[in-house]
């Protein structure tokens, strides 16, 4: 099936492409020409691929949650659960380049779903595919069942500020921010 | 000075045209024709204002900012510490039409606002000002000082909840998990 090897490989080439520029340079400098650029591709063939900005941005999103889908899926559930609540929001939250990147691909996006129905299915499947995973952080911690909402809104308040002033909210301050929130749940020692 | 007269006239004019047509369809449906529509004016009389989508943007979030730092003015500082905490952070959060709107107006700004090199001051303005009021409530809630920007990011990842998903993040919903984020730093009887 050389079609199906093709695309899959081409689809592959694009977002290596794409993340190159999202994690040098930021998702506002994204554009079909600097992607196009990047792949060493002409305008004209990625465009064969996205007919416009907003569809780049889809695929960008989409890439994002394949990747914090994998990195989730891989954090085992085994070792103290505070432990393992941690590890679980860690991947979810913006504390290298490449997490960095997937939290402004996210904001840019939600922003853009609210004026593209288009865009809202995914939209709606990343945000509750978040929720879900801070349920199940919420049960590692030790946190009421309902207070898993609080936390989810924790999380994506800062990943917002991370991307808006990531001056102050550090890596550093983000995980001391969340550890201090699991410490209402469970004593980091258990 | 009629003429500033004027100016202030048609601002206060306008500005209760976008207001209306925000907390009616949404941010998303603000555009210079139906704002202009909604005055009663030409379209080419609001270019005149606003000459760019981004311009009309810019307008609507500074008659947010404008319309908050109103209200947050107005809370007494009296009474117990605890509700003068909830009072103040009540009035930044989408507890009605009118802050419900404000909120999707933050968004879609901020969103923006990373884009255009021209809305980052603003931007700044108004995420410092949240901060500070951040720290205020902090203090009145018996909350460490430097716990206030986990109370901030709460507060941001709430707003956000409520325009993404208004049905699960109701204005009683979020009353009861800010509640609950003050309970941990003082009880609600004091």
């Amino acid at each position: 099936m050389p079609k199906v090897v093709d695309h899959e490989a081409r689809r592959e080439e694009l977002a290596a492409a794409l993340w190159r520029v999202v994690v040098r340079d930021g998702i506002e400098a994204a554009s079909i020409r600097r992607v196009a650029a990047e792949a060493g591709w002409s305008t004209g063939s990625l465009r064969h691929y996205f007919d416009s900005q907003t569809a780049l941005l889809d695929f960008a999103m989409q890439l994002a949650v394949e990747r914090v889908t994998a990195r989730v899926g891989a954090v085992t559930g085994e070792g103290p659960p505070r432990a393992v609540a941690e590890a679980l929001l860690h991947e979810v939250l913006p504390l290298d380049d490449d997490r960095r990147a997937e939290a402004q691909i996210w904001l840019a996006f939600t922003a853009r779903s609210l004026v593209d129905p288009g865009l809202r299915e995914l939209r709606e499947r990343a945000h509750t595919g978040l929720r879900d995973l801070c349920r199940v952080a919420a049960q590692f911690a030790g946190a009421p069942p309902d207070d898993a909402e609080r936390l989810h809104a924790l999380v994506d308040g800062l990943a917002l500020h991370a991307v808006l002033d990531p001056a102050t909210t550090t890596p550093a301050r983000i995980v001391e921010l969340l550890a201090r929130q699991l410490d209402a749940y469970t004593p980091p020692s258990r």
